[in-house]
Parts: C-alpha cells; sequence; structure tokens
C-alpha cells in the first residue's frame, strides 16, 4: 500500500465566491488561506482554513464553458469532490489501475495552488468524486 | 466568535456498507474505526479513518422509509453531509440563528456515536448539507 494522509481538502462548487466566504465564516470561523485565478482551468478557487483539519476549497467558474461551470449547471452549488492526499500519487495511481479502478486521470497532472493530482471517477467511489492529491513539498 | 475545530467527517451514503468499506480501503487506505446500527435513525453507520484527518461515514440505510433510505431514492449514491466539530454547540446555534441562517435542527440533538449534533439546511450553505457536532468528550 502507497502511503496515504486522509483528506486534504473537501471541494464545494459555488456561483460567488466572495458570497460563500462570507457564509463559511459565519457558519464554521473558516478564514481564507490562499486563492487563485487559473484561466486554463476556468475556475476561481479559494482554500478556507477551518480549524487544524483539511481545508475548504471553494470553486466558482470563470465562465459557463469551463468544468465547474458545466457542474454548476447540471447540478447546481453544492459538494463537488473530496481530496485525500497521497505520498507517491503515480504508483497510487498505478496500483488503482491494476486493481481494475475506473479513472479519470490515468496519470498525475497540474492541479490548483501546485499540486500534482487525479481524479477517479464517481463511479468508482460510490458517487463521490475522489481527488488524490501530492502536495508539492513532496513532489 | 464560538470555538470551531474544523472539519469532524464527511458522509457518503451508500447502500452496501461492506462494499463501500472494501473500496475505501483499496482507494485511499482507509480502516473501519467503529461501527452502529441505530433502529430509531434508520442507520447502519461505519466511521472510518484514513490517516489523521477526519472520518469517512459511510451511511446505508436500515429500510426505504428511513432519511438516508429517502435521500438514496432521491440522489443516489454520494456525499450526504460535511460535519464540522464546534465546542459549544448550544452557543453556536444560538449565535447562526440570530443572523438568520436556516437551521433544520434549532436545538442540539443525540446524533450518533454518542455525539450531539445539529443539521444546518443546505440553501444557508451553498448547496451542501452541513452537520455541526460537539463530540461526547466536550459536552
Amino acid at each position: 500500500m502507497t502511503g496515504t494522509r486522509g483528506i486534504h481538502h473537501i471541494g464545494v462548487a459555488v456561483h460567488d465566491v466572495a458570497a460563500a466566504v462570507e457564509r463559511y465564516a459565519l457558519l464554521v470561523g473558516a478564514t481564507v488561506d490562499h486563492e487563485a485565478v487559473v484561466d486554463e482551468q476556468g475556475v476561481h478557487a479559494v482554500a478556507l482554513r477551518a480549524g487544524d483539519g483539511p481545508l475548504i476549497e471553494l470553486l466558482a467558474p470563470t465562465g459557463d464553458d469551463t468544468p465547474v461551470g458545466r457542474f454548476l449547471a447540471k447540478r447546481g452549488e453544492g459538494m463537488h469532490h473530496v481530496a485525500y492526499e497521497v505520498d507517491d500519487l503515480r504508483a497510487h495511481l498505478e496500483r488503482l489501475r491494476a486493481e481494475g479502478v475506473e479513472l479519470i486521470d490515468a496519470e498525475p497532472r497540474n492541479g490548483l495552488f501546485g499540486m500534482q493530482v487525479a481524479f477517479i471517477h464517481p463511479e468508482a467511489a460510490f458517487g463521490c468524486l475522489v481527488e488524490l492529491v501530492q502536495p508539492k513539498e513532496h513532489a
């Protein structure tokens, strides 16, 4: 088993990042940790810190024809994905592929905030979109 | 601001707990931490540990006419809720109510695994069902 470190963040799709930041501050005392607009991924992402636990990643689309824009059109606002940190993403993906797990990304790719990431198909995880991440400092 | 401690667990609705336990072991190295069948809530819950982070709470219904059974009929398997730990649930709920936040539970009630819990309406949290929990040891 390659090493896994549990939940790294949860991703929440929203229309209005500023409103969501304000609401999560009220609901659970979350504060902005870092944020980025990534045009090539069509997303405005804000990572919120809440206690010592995983981050809350708010995702708003930069346009309708983007992954998050299409998600919002189809599903509306809400939970988008759950990300788990692994020590060696490439080895972890190879192991899952050998076990027949349906992967969206067979290889690590560049994700938000300098992470290497890969998504697993929701059909392989009981309806949850699962992201595996390897933060930069472990790459 | 009453104290908040970040994400306590995520809740995932599934039909078959045993299959989900096996799959999460493969995907993210999760192991069973504790479990319970709670007839009055109509749920078979298994809490999985993954790394040092929040638990993954798998929720399967004990019958169709239960909260999780109705969720599965309407939405299918997938993310059910995100739970955040607070130090003083009653005070936290009072503050949210004073701010006009739409609550499902205006008062703490008995949840799974001996926790005091209350749910916030998804409309108040951008489509996410948010649970606030106060574990027994802080009650």
